[in-house]
């Protein structure tokens, strides 16, 4: 590039930065898109909320409306995440079973085979007699660890979730999600065989129920289940799985957009996502995923993670932790606490691209997610500035996007001078 | 229509005018969008500019934000200009093979296959010594002529471009862009025989073969090369081809919209592109598609073609000439220069919907095109004004669009009331 040049119309050219590609920070603040609540006068936690670092942000950046999925979805944090990312959910997600065992901490691979899972108890004739074994709450990661084993090449595990939870991965060659569940899914019926759905199922199927008879064996053998009935407990001696799906086999994010690419994620599922595509997973002493979160711990382990990589993703539960739990001052608070945790957000803008949103709405007063769209901000240097200049929901619409999630990664890799020509 | 009926009201039907098709004028500033300059105190080139006309169309009508293609697609003008009349180019750009040959003004016509082009230097062995003939500057347009014959039924055009480049365009039936390149893209190898990628493109590859051997013929005989050979210099013995792209055949404009359509283009591949299509060319005196260009003479040309078609799109290429030298201070000259020479474009606007925008951003600071999205104004009798009262890359953010390029047709179609009702 030409330095001082003088041009022809014998004006000095300006000397001027030597465009590079930059990098980029993508935080997602989950669950952050409220409505108004009474306890806030009619703001939502973002209106309400003391947000200095955000504003500015804004004020010298670009912003608007993101859609998650399109406008009117209203999505999981998994279905969120991977449209964030750039993988079509329309074509990549595969249903509940594989996504709910990465939120159990679980790997999965692209080709596993995965299933929700209860711990249940059967009568002697394999009826449920209670599909939760009594609301079991301890001891089922013993149970978890003795049901994770190989069947016919095979690898089989489980992981126990909350109360009578669990997950179920299946790993190997040849598998296929096109079977039936093995729960009844009511009381009173039965525990069923897995049947394939599809010729090519066949195998899952059967090595499924040869594994299923298998971990009942072991179940009604252990020693928990022995002590469960001595007390006149509901023994949890029956694995119920349902919502087989297989697990995409993604396009590693690497490839796809040529950056090296790592995550910092209190949410387990959400790491598992950015594991399913190659990321790196950064963790972060003090990040707990819930409301007493070190926010600042984790943008300093971000900054940090900056001068090795060219992408990083964050994920901050807090907000979408209020949101579930209905309350709008805390909400409020977890903002204003990330708000101040990035008040150093500044350095890096010179060499890299900030994008501030959410995945997905949380009213307080819905108490659960919606399909409302997000307010998302855009900051680096040398990019244009627009009219808004404050980070919530309304203000954003002064912005100059009005964008649906899967739209990000290209604006993202346009303003890092990333993108390339479509065309001469 | 009834005109000035008694409603039951009792109030008199005002009388009203017959709605009647306009004509559509669609003017595209080449690389219009900017990024903050420096030298301009963080402002665009347009923002700087003095645009009294282009403000004036804007606070009478309507405008908006207008992303090429879809939101952080950074596209090239061949592109742009299919997306913004409506050809979509994800099913029909090519790739650079036809449109580089338009660049050079060639004709190209759906069905013919196109390459890019080198004269190259081969030894007696075939093996490239130098890609680029020792970087020619001259006579490569009689070389190009000598290359121009038919060969099996089908017709083989050369045309020079700038130095070594140049094109070819193969006209004949059963002809099919799934070939290798005889272009080795490194010296020190050989001129590579052409390969058909499908069985369907052996014929073109049979006769392309027998084409570059009386091609090489034609140039060792020729007397240019032989003087080169006496100066010591290299021979421009070879015709490299790569990037073999069929011209897509697509419907004519007229019979797309009913409208009977022209261009008026200073830049050989956007009036390529408009023939594609069945658009007649309009020539216009002074016209350069530089910064020198005669913008009063274009606008003049433009309201005369205007009495005889339906449908005008005028490229002005000078916008994107300042963005790729990187001089902001041209840039906001030359879109003053155009305003000042849309002066009279108030007298069109009773029977025309007039719209100005850009086909991509070319950021002075970036001497390329970028993925910024453009600002998008609409303007004729009895359409809606809204809010934004200048046009430029901000301001439009208070219009009434945000829309992609491949929206800009049906936009002007039902701006100019000739949009057909879909639905009762």
């Amino acid at each position: 590039m030409n330095r001082g040049n003088t041009l022809k119309s014998g004006r000095k050219e300006p000397e001027r930065v030597i465009l590079t590609m930059k990098k980029i920070f993508l935080i997602v603040l989950d669950g952050l898109g409220d409505r108004p609540n009474v306890e806030l006068q009619g703001r939502t936690a973002l209106q309400a909320a003391y947000r200095p670092n955000l504003n500015r942000l804004v004020k010298d950046g670009q912003c608007g409306i993101m859609h998650p999925v399109s406008p009117g979805y209203r999505t999981g944090s998994d279905t969120s995440h991977l449209s964030l990312l750039g993988y079509d959910p329309e074509k990549f997600y595969t249903g509940r079973g594989p996504f709910e065992a990465m939120g159990l901490g679980m790997t999965v691979l692209g080709g596993d085979v995965a299933f929700r899972a209860n711990f249940g108890t059967v009568d002697t004739n394999g009826v449920v007699t209670d599909r939760r074994a009594g609301r079991i709450t301890s001891g089922t990661d013993k149970l978890a660890e003795a049901l994770s084993f190989s069947v016919d090449g095979v690898d089989f595990f489980v992981r126990a979730g909350v109360e009578h939870r669990a997950a179920l991965v299946m790993r190997g060659k040849d598998l296929m999600d096109r079977i039936t569940d093995s729960d009844p899914h009511e009381p009173g019926l039965r525990v069923q065989e897995v049947k394939p759905l599809d010729e090519k199922a066949k195998f899952t199927a059967d090595v499924l129920n040869k594994y299923l008879a298998l971990a009942r064996k072991k179940l009604a053998d252990h020693p928990l289940n022995a002590k469960r009935i001595k007390e006149g407990k509901e023994p949890a001696n029956e694995l119920l799985i349902r919502g087989a799906g297989q697990a995409p086999s993604l396009t590693p994010f690497s490839e796809l957009y040529g950056m090296k690419a790592a995550c910092i994620s209190g949410i387990p599922m959400i790491t598992g996502i950015c594991r399913l595509i190659g990321m790196n997973s950064i963790a972060v002493e003090g990040a707990t995923g819930r409301l007493d979160s070190d926010f600042r711990a984790k943008f300093e382990a971000a900054y940090r993670t900056l001068n090795d990589y060219d992408f990083l993703i964050m994920n901050i539960k807090a907000t979408d932790v209020a949101g579930h739990d209905g309350d709008p001052i805390a909400k409020r608070d977890a903002i204003q606490r990330i708000d101040a945790a990035m008040k150093d957000i500044g350095k890096i803008l010179q060499d890299t691209v900030v994008c501030v949103t959410g995945d997905h709405s949380t009213p307080c007063a819905m108490k659960d997610h919606s399909g409302d769209p997000l307010p998302i901000l855009f900051n680096s240097s040398g990019i244009r500035k627009d009219r808004a200049k404050l980070f919530d929901e309304i203000s954003c619409t002064y912005g100059t996007y009005n964008i649906n999630s899967g739209d990000v990664m290209k604006v993202l890799l346009q303003l890092s001078d990333r993108a390339e020509k479509y065309g001469a």
